[in-house]
């Protein structure tokens, strides 16, 4: 293979649109490559023309999805973050001209992600190589104004909205000292993890009709509890309301069709990115409810997701090695290849005249399943998933008590208290604010999830 | 009010337009008003002209809804079924111009039923009146052959669809005799119901995309099970595959907002029809990855439905007394209105090269919660239901044992053989065709469900 010189580089830069510099750049060739390390030297393209202030969630490197509207234009559109802006993807849908989105460009004028992630792989890296030459320094909408006045949308003039229409919604159980926890408070310490817990990734169906984008209140439920000592259930608004820190993954490309599976060495191309999720739960109706069949209003009154979707292949520098796995488990789980996700998270409340108080701190790589392992283990049985499907990790919890990723774990049950600033909880108050953070940072790369907000009203 | 005899109904016919006669007599006005009584008796306005064979399943007095294509309109339609053939709405949609239908005559040029079944109550009455009257002795249709020829076709040419876009699939679990027979093969007679059972219709969240329509073939999953005495967990194709006879209802009306309930006073008006319902099930894959959030891949292999959604307004004529509870259940389940629902249930099985064999008989009005108490539980935490969601009754058995919907009943866990024909069964076998079939008859007037059949395949 010819290896380029400087010169070489900037021959080919102009003959095949300076634009593609970027999109080479970050190109997933390999490493021993000449030709892509020499243009990793040219560090000033690897910056936008946007504006992107220190700190800010939404990188270069980011380049999340999302759907927003704004009040001037109400329909819902595809957008990306970039700094505090919006580009609009159904403004620009027509540069996107590589091998399979110009067939495919209508994609981008849809009210959700649903048909660009039912897209195969390649379609994604495509479009990210895209959104790198439309944002970076030599991008066609740099000395365009009429054009980037159109394409670029001020977050803070946009409404957000649910990325895709969920088909489904599943809720794992991944967190081993999540799980532990738990299992210790219910059960004690010799019976704390299920016989199943290390064979599979334990699951279950949620309710995909109450998944909310971050904004939306959440109103405390009503239901039937049975508090200790009393002979028969009460009926009242839920007493002990809890978070549960998650993320999610959204399923993308084809489906498989009923009675097929997604073997794990596939598993990669089915899973199109990731955003943090809220699980509001209320312990004590979920504790008379869900025998013997699982959690069910205890859940379903309201599920808090993140409006932006980090793409796996974002997420790829922040990949470390997965969590050791003893037992073995079957093949059909087994993979070598690092797939667990470095990624800081945080938990704040903020009391309804109070200030934010972060009162957890763990990371994502703390799940003892993969998001490969939970979606072979999915469809295992033939299940089919379709693009749009969005799949819980569980509470992540780590391993130090400020690392825990719920109420009840933190105020043990309710023995003890929890300070959020000037006051304490066991679990939430009415007016209570909770928001879910979510930061990688890795060799000077770094990126964001931006906010997963929820308030919880009073009960009816 | 005018006291009419039969010269003034004929008038009012002459005037209304004689089409408007059946409707009117199939009105629920209160059984005391004279003017209905004497409608009532000019029995040959309640006969269709369509032909429709002794013992059919649609009759007249069905009018069941569904959703079908044809090999040479592979446009998927909403149609209705009478005897041996399809009224394609379709086709039809002129004719719905009532006082809300005319505003919405487009639902019936859809795919899927979700948009008419979101219409409010007083819609879906109006279309079965202006259905009585396009298939009865009067219709338009009758002397216009080529309207009819385009707008009925026959059943044996069509492919049936699922009737809706399922949101959301939740599965009940309200047969108070089925609970208490699982109970006592796992926990033992003392322990059989668990506390909660009687206090609230125990449900759980499944999923909607393995929902499909009678004729799809399911094919028997691998998964995980461990088996009694085995140290680690095997894998593999599920040993112990099971049929659940289940009806399920379609919720139609207005979205409630998250937050929000469904009072039971209302709860009728968001209950749109009834559909069988077979919820395969893999007890050996169940039992191991069950506790403690519930069935999934045991379940997610794939859930069979009937096509045709039978409305609560065919059903109401057998509406029964609702099952005494003890105890009584909280306030917000409190109904008296009879909405029990007497429907003659059997199922069949056929192996592979083998006559089909009926195994169980039973009846729906066995279940102890009613469809209304189903949904006021749902929501009473507030959680939003959409139209064209799906809510299961759960396996409904009968207090005999020729009476169970379940082979894990019937053979009570695997101790002793099921006749099938010249065969025994104690779980299905490879081939096996499962059918089920639900029929009312009261008082000269009967409907029927149509099929709800699948086919057992190896696995892959």
């Amino acid at each position: 293979m010819m290896k380029p010189n400087r010169s070489h580089i900037l021959t080919f830069g102009i003959n095949y649109g300076v634009a593609s510099f970027g999109s080479a750049i970050c190109d997933l060739a390999p490493k021993n490559n000449r030709f892509v390390e020499t243009f990793v030297m040219l560090s000033p393209l690897m910056t936008s023309f946007v504006n992107i202030p220190a700190g800010s969630d939404f990188t270069f490197e980011n380049l999340p999805y999302g759907v927003f509207s704004t009040k001037d234009n109400h329909t819902h559109r595809i957008g990306v973050a970039i700094g505090e802006e919006i580009l609009d993807l159904s403004v620009v849908s027509k540069f996107f001209d590589g091998p399979i989105l110009r067939e495919h460009q209508n994609v981008f004028q849809n009210e959700s992600l649903n048909d660009f992630m039912r897209l195969p792989r390649a379609a994604w890296s495509e479009a990210r190589k895209k959104l790198q030459e439309l944002l970076g320094e030599y991008s066609p909408l740099k000395n365009d104004s009429a054009l980037s006045k159109k394409a670029l949308v001020p977050q803070s003039s946009a409404t957000m909205h649910l990325p895709a229409q969920i088909g489904d919604y599943t809720d794992f159980y991944s967190s081993i000292y999540h799980a532990t926890n738990v299992g210790i408070m219910f059960r004690g310490k010799e019976n704390a993890l299920m016989p199943n817990w290390k064979w599979l990734p334990v699951g279950y169906h949620g309710r995909a009709s109450s998944v909310v984008i971050s904004g939306t209140d959440i109103r405390r439920p009503q239901g039937q509890t049975k508090p200790e000592g009393v002979s028969e259930p009460l009926f009242g608004p839920s007493k002990l309301m809890d978070f549960e820190l998650e993320m999610a993954f959204f399923v993308g490309g084809e489906e498989n069709p009923l009675g097929t599976r997604v073997p794990i060495e596939k598993a990669e191309d089915r899973i199109f990115g990731v955003v943090l999720m809220n699980d509001w739960s209320a312990r004590d109706i979920q504790a008379w409810e869900y025998v013997p069949l699982g959690p069910f209003l205890a859940k379903s009154l309201g599920t808090t997701i993140s409006p932006w979707v980090v793409t796996m292949e974002a997420l790829r520098p922040f990949m470390v090695e997965n969590p050791k796995q003893d037992p073995v488990p079957p093949a059909y789980l087994h993979h070598e290849d690092p797939y667990t996700l470095d990624i800081n998270l945080a938990v704040s409340i903020k009391p309804e005249n109070g200030q934010e108080h972060v009162v957890a701190k763990t990371n994502f790589k703390h799940l003892y399943w993969t998001l490969k392992q939970q979606l072979a283990h999915h469809t295992v049985n033939g299940c089919n998933i379709r693009a749009g499907d969005l799949m819980g990790s569980g509470t992540v919890s780590g391993p130090e008590e400020g690392e825990y990723g719920s109420m009840l774990e933190l105020s043990w049950r309710g023995a003890k208290e929890v300070p959020v600033g000037s006051e304490t909880r066991k679990f939430l108050k009415d007016g209570d604010e909770v928001n879910l953070s979510g930061k990688c940072e890795k060799d000077g790369k770094r990126l964001g999830f931006g906010p997963c907000r929820g308030r919880l009203l009073p009960a009816e």
